[in-house]
């Protein structure tokens, strides 16, 4: 029996030559990352079971939630893995001022690649599946059994198979198609199983696209998201890393519990309403309804804090204003975005326009900092969640968008189609 | 018998011909200001009062502490002082994106001129002295007062006489002389006094040189601190305000509890040990010591977040690397001075050195966010307090600093002299 992209990199990980869904095996990890939120919380564990990493080139360290440090409580969480990282000797430990968030830095600087077994104690580290990797969201427990044995127990997935055709429209990103998927499927509907996109659509997907759909993967509810690994991901991963890869396909007769087709084409700006990412509305619902008036507005994130997003955000907001009744919050997702965003001039567009640019850092996405709501307050944020209270009081209002619908939005103070942003 | 500067400026908002130190009198306020600390503290009180505000282009509101909102508290906060800024129509609301810290934006924005008589509920409000203003902070019931009846009852101060003389070195600026006179008078050393600056020197001291000491006034106890309204200060009203000024001159006869000269030539850079502002020591007597490794390092704050001052903290960061043990966050004090950090490129030297750029906030100064130490951790700052505990964990150290000697210790890992930072 066939097997599907996910599971030939599990076999592989796991020694087998082949698996099927449901099964459980023990694998080999390639990468075991960790954050500020959850290192911390994993180190006692891992303190009771070995002295030392399994190998110190594999287990990554990330202050990047409340970094800088929003507090005391988070000022200790972040000088505990940062001790840990120096008595270990990691290589790679990625400092407040040299790095960024988690999911942007870990592909640009080169740690994953593709054919990778990665575990990450955060729910969105499916994000490297963008590069063909397998790449899941573990516990605190687990990542403490990774980073002391560099092996862990997984039931595998089974899977449903994404085929994309069709090239997306000019304000249509990856945030809009992976928002669009969710409302179709359900925020259950690819409960532990991998998503795996494939399809003649992808290669009119940029690698922060991809970046931006694997990431939500977990939205609905999926194992992992992955893509295949065509020329684009080759010339990025030769781009950024010195590592070995090794591409895997799946087998032409591999089991799907679904296959869905997406007509890339079809898809418009689609917004994810309170309280679900799979809560869909396309952006011509949304313009027949009356005007949703808007307190802030978040660019950024793991989700969409990339060179790409910056830069289409920055197409819209340029020579504008930011409307009175608006904050607006931009969060390059790392250091050397920020400063490619200094060196195109984007970074002058967003503070002329009005918004605020922080420090590259998880922000608000989950109410850690740097622009929590108070109530009553609405947002569209181009974050991945928006459950209740997720970016603050529970009675706020997160919408969750693409960079375009967030600069339009941010201009007009009511959520807003990017496609009509010049009008007036 | 004659008048002081600030007595003058006091006399003549009460209607009086001439004031004494220790008279209580009753003054009329030209701007009265909170921030989102204080604001929210103060609505509840002046609701006793009255509904509306004395005059709606006099009272200020600046969201600056804990902006962009780091919790559901803060932005509680914020969101109460907007709609307040709304409901009573105020000209000067300075909202998050599109302002800065208190003390920055206010002479920025041209809110402030000399000759007028300013509180704000915030300790640092003694900054617009550099502008020949009278201005000191005040509690909250005071500010709730001020914004209702548009007067305050004010013990006149006594005064201090700075005669400052000469001109200082190439790496010693306001920060350094304004330590370098707490560390002579102490922190109470000007106890519910004017610190009246006078003399040749002051020529050669820059407007951000000024807003540095005035700034710091409070650090040596004093109700305010003032500069004389030379060229230089008319010149800088002049471009930021189209305020009606009116300038003050101590009387000859004035009398003084005190005279003291101050040779700024011979003024070394100075940092301030903990836990006081006062405990000065030279960058000689530093280096005479063993090495201060530190943690982390502060450049911004109403004290030193304006241009000039990150001007020569990247003069001396330029192409050079931030130590890997240390954590650096420049915070440009307004937005105005952000975007000048970019067309000047400073920006992205701080970048390339390895620094977390933040959006214009107090930050980290008093614990709020943007770097919070924990326990052990030893910081140097450009802020203006170190008191245990203010910026993170009671078991943390500050070392008060100008922005230079805090780039070269951001470089070198310990606290440094600027003078050799080009050395090896």
């Amino acid at each position: 029996m066939g097997m599907t992209m996910t599971q030939k990199i599990l076999a592989a990980h796991a020694g087998l030559d082949s698996v099927t869904a449901g099964q459980l095996i023990e694998a080999k990890l390639d990468i075991v990352m960790a954050n500020d939120i959850t290192g911390p919380m994993a180190l006692p564990i891992f303190r009771e079971m070995a002295e030392k990493v399994y190998d110190k080139d594999k287990v990554v360290l990330v202050p990047d939630h409340f970094t800088p440090n929003k507090d005391i409580k988070s000022a200790q969480n972040s000088k505990s893995i940062r001790e840990f990282a120096k008595e270990q000797g990691l290589k790679w430990y990625f400092e407040q001022g040299k790095s960024g968030v988690e999911h942007a830095i870990l592909p640009e600087a080169g740690v994953v690649a593709a054919g990778e077994c990665i575990i990450g104690a955060d729910s969105h580290t499916c994000t490297y599946g963008a590069l063909g990797a397998f790449s899941t969201g573990v516990g605190t427990t687990d990542i403490a059994t990774g980073m002391a044995t560099g092996e862990l127990w997984f039931k595998v997935p089974g899977a449903l198979k994404f085929i994309l055709t069709g090239k997306p429209g000019e304000y249509v990103s990856g945030k809009d198609i992976i928002i669009h998927i969710i409302g179709r499927i359900g925020v259950d509907g690819a409960l532990y199983k991998s998503m795996e996109f494939t399809g003649s659509g992808i290669r009119e997907l940029s690698m922060d696209d991809r970046f931006t759909m694997a990431n939500m993967a977990i939205e609905a509810g999926a194992k992992n998201g992955i893509f295949p690994v065509d020329e684009q991901a080759e010339t990025y991963i030769k781009e950024h890393s010195v590592k070995k890869y090794k591409i895997y396909e799946a087998d032409e007769d591999a089991v799907y519990d679904d296959v869905i087709e997406v007509d890339l084409s079809k898809v418009r700006p689609t917004v994810a309403f309170p309280h679900l990412p799979g809560n869909a509305k396309t952006i011509d619902e949304i313009e027949a309804m009356e005007p949703i008036w808007i307190d802030q507005v978040v660019i950024g994130s793991c989700t969409n804090g990339r060179m790409e997003d910056l830069r289409k955000a920055a197409a819209i907001l340029k020579g504008q204003q930011v409307h009175p009744n608006v904050r607006v919050m931009v969060i390059p997702a790392t250091q050397k975005i920020y400063k490619e965003c200094i060196t195109e001039g984007l970074l002058g567009i967003f503070v002329d326009a009005g918004c605020a640019v922080n420090t590259p850092s998880c922000g608000p996405c989950m109410g850690g900092h740097m622009g929590v709501m108070a109530a009553g307050e609405k947002c569209v944020s181009t974050t991945n969640r928006n459950f209740v209270g997720r970016m603050g009081h529970v009675d706020s209002l997160i919408y969750l968008a693409s960079p375009e619908v967030a600069a339009a939005s941010a201009i007009a103070g009511y959520i807003a189609n990017p496609e009509k942003a010049g009008e007036k």
